[in-house]
């Protein structure tokens, strides 16, 4: 009982920093999304190919978040974007305050879009607001369609669905429709793109989209 | 602080639990096994192959984890195995009282093996003991070779390392001697399979180092 007052009093703290974040990057007209997903599904190389369709169309800066290792931020820098990594050392998500910390290093009135990358994982990410102004969740083909029913939560709190890997389809056992309508079942206002990293099918469309919404 | 103080306090009972378990387990001769991975890593469809394997070789029974949904153990009902589901409820991992709750419903003495199929999560179930002999993790060819790395935890608990979707690799970007290189950089006591669910690639091999194990 004391363990679940806790956890809530962590989420209340939580919250309130979120809006501080929230309310700092309305000052300073910054657009910021927070990017979910289980890992390897795609969530850096999606961010990859969308930095390189916005490149000269807006500033964009990135957070990245991991359990260890540089090596996301690493694979962003060489894209000629600022980039703050946050190694969260064994936590299974990203909170308000380490995205806080971060933004010290990050000159805000200098952007236009913040992306947040954060830990891979489909469940513990989704209860933790950052101030973003949405999450876009990716779900890879390969992963099959059921996932939006069995983690509900984060497909719940997504605005934004994207389907990547497509071009595995032919090798895969997913149905688009089938994920599709899983997933809008249990959010019918999701937005969703298809998308490949690899043919950059869906590529220009997302990107185009995401920049209406940055200005 | 008082939080990580709870945290401990949690993690110790739950490490008592276990341990209870695992001798529950011992008394009956049970071997158990903690399969983990992301979710959409391809657990459910190796423990169907594998089932399908051992058919007549040993008594299996299973106990599935699932954050919602019981769509798993429908899956593996199919197969005349007794399955018992554990819904999460939004908790990302499975725990030593919720496997001893369900054990509840499973006659051990009439038991080789039982497969715990755990919550889909690269981070949560890596420090939860559940009393099992030892921890599978999945790492599907699809999310890359560097998951080792980013998620040390997980590959550093388990025993075994299963790759599995090897018939992708034509169409990912994933060098399997990459994958297992970062994998025992972590572990390198890691037993290694390479299996494919769709052609039935290593599943006899698998199958049989887990027949051996269990008798």
């Amino acid at each position: 009982m004391s363990v679940v007052t806790i956890e809530r009093k962590v989420l209340q703290k939580n919250d309130e920093l979120a809006q501080q974040n929230r309310e700092l990057f309305a000052r300073n007209g910054v657009f910021v999304i927070n990017l979910v997903s289980s890992p390897g599904s795609g969530k850096t190389s999606l961010l990859e190919r969308t930095l390189e369709h916005l490149k000269g169309k807006a500033r964009v800066a990135v957070i990245e978040g991991d359990v260890q290792t540089d090596l996301d931020a690493q694979r962003v820098a060489k894209l000629g974007v600022p980039v703050v990594q946050i190694v969260t050392n064994g936590s299974c998500h990203l909170e308000a305050k380490l995205v806080q910390d971060a933004l010290s290093n990050i000159r805000l009135d200098g952007v236009d879009l913040l992306v947040i990358e954060n830990v891979g994982n489909l469940v513990c990410p989704a209860g933790y607001d950052l101030g973003e102004a949405m999450k876009v969740v990716i779900a890879s083909t390969t992963e099959g369609d059921d996932k939006p029913l069995k983690y509900p939560a984060m497909f719940r709190n997504a605005s934004v669905l994207i389907i990547n890997k497509i071009d595995l389809l032919p090798y895969v056992n997913c149905s688009i429709e089938g994920l599709k309508k899983n997933a809008l079942q249990i959010n019918p206002k999701l937005t969703v793109f298809e998308t490949s990293c690899t043919t950059n099918a869906g590529i220009p469309e997302w990107s185009k989209w995401l920049l209406e919404k940055t200005k």
